[in-house]
C-alpha cells in the first residue's frame, strides 16, 4: 500500500452498489478514526453507525427537506457548481449505501471542531485502504440527528458518511495545482514550480 | 507501508532534533496536503512554508507572547493536563525543526474549515510516512501571522507545524477505547465489545 497512491485515488461518491461487504471492513475504519491526533487527546467525537433501513430514510428525508431550503437560499456560484456537478437533490446515497456512519463533535471540548475532522480524514483513508468509497455529507441542519439518535446537545454532528462501494469508480486524474497554493516565507512568494 | 500501522505509531513531538531533512520529503508532505476531498472541491487552504531563522524567531516570540495570556486564562483542567503533559509556554519547537507550515483557510470558501483540517490530517501522516514528525501547533491568535506573512485577511492561519526529527520519538502505545465512542443506530449502544 502506497500511501501517495491511496490519497490520488480516493474519489467521493454519490452512486453506491446495494452491495454488503465484510463487517470487518467497518471495524477497520471505524478504529483509524479513533487514531487520530486531537486537541489535548481529548478524541471529542462519537461515531454512529447506521444500518437500520426505517432510520436511514427518515434520516434521507429530514436530509432532503433540509437541503432544499439550502439551496433555495444558495449563490448562484454554488448552483451552477451543483449542476456543473449533476448533484440532484435526492440523497439516494443515504438509504444506498449499507452503512451510514454519522460523526457528532462534543462542543465542550477544545478544538473539537478540528480534531474531528482529523478523525474523519482517517476514516476517509481508511475506506479507501479497504476498497471502499465514502461521500463526507454535511447536511445543511443537524437537530433532527440529535433526536433520531438520542444524542446529548453537546454533541454536534457535523457529517454523514455513507460507506459502500461505488457504482462506478471515477478514474480522473486530480489536477492539484500545488504551485499555486504553496509558498515559501511569504504569501505569493511560490514554493513549487 | 501499512496505513494502520502508520496511524497508530504516530505521535505528536515538541522536541526536534536540529538536523536538516531530505527537500523531497518536504515536497511529499505538501503535495499530500493538495490531494484532500475539500468543500465544493475548492481546496480553501494555502500552506507558508518558512525556513528563515529570522522569521521563525519572531513567530515564536509572537506565539509565545499570545499563548502566555491565553493559558492564564485557562481552565484549571487545561492547566493540569499542560502540566502533566510537562508541556512549557516555550515554544522552542517553533526555531529548532527545520521547517514549519504555516496553514491558512481562505474564509470566503464554504466548509474552509473542515476542508482545512482534513488536508491538515493528509499531512501529518505525510509526515508519519517520511519518518518525520510534527506537532499540530494551534496559536491562541494568529493576526501577527497575516503580518509577517503578508497573507491577504481572508486567509485566516489555524495552524503552525513544525516539520522534523523527534528527539525521541515516544513508543507508548495508545489505548484508543473504541467501545467508548463507537455506537450503533443510537448513542449509548455500543458498537464495540
Amino acid at each position: 500500500m502506497d500511501l501517495y497512491k491511496l490519497m490520488k485515488n480516493r474519489r467521493s461518491t454519490r452512486e453506491f452498489q446495494n452491495k454488503k461487504f465484510p463487517d470487518q471492513k467497518l471495524q477497520l475504519i471505524l478504529q483509524a478514526g479513533q487514531l487520530s491526533p486531537s486537541g489535548a487527546d481529548q478524541k471529542p467525537f462519537v461515531n454512529i453507525v447506521i444500518d437500520n433501513p426505517i432510520l436511514k430514510k427518515k434520516i434521507k428525508d429530514n436530509c432532503e427537506s433540509a437541503d432544499k431550503k439550502y439551496y433555495e437560499d444558495a449563490s448562484e456560484w454554488f448552483k451552477k457548481w451543483m449542476k456543473k456537478k449533476k448533484i440532484s437533490l435526492d440523497k439516494n446515497f443515504l438509504i444506498d449505501a449499507p452503512f451510514l456512519i454519522v460523526v457528532a463533535g462534543d462542543t465542550t471540548k477544545p478544538y473539537w471542531l478540528e480534531s474531528t475532522w482529523i478523525s474523519i480524514a482517517y476514516m476517509i483513508l481508511a475506506a479507501e485502504n479497504e476498497g471502499l468509497s465514502v461521500l463526507t455529507y454535511t447536511p445543511s441542519e443537524t437537530d433532527f440527528l440529535n433526536n433520531l439518535l438520542h444524542l446529548p446537545n453537546r454533541f454536534e454532528p457535523v457529517v454523514i458518511i455513507p460507506v459502500g462501494y461505488a457504482k462506478d469508480k471515477a478514474s480522473k486524474e486530480t489536477s492539484i495545482n500545488v504551485e499555486e497554493r504553496v509558498f515559501i516565507n511569504k504569501y505569493g512568494e511560490r514554493f513549487f514550480y
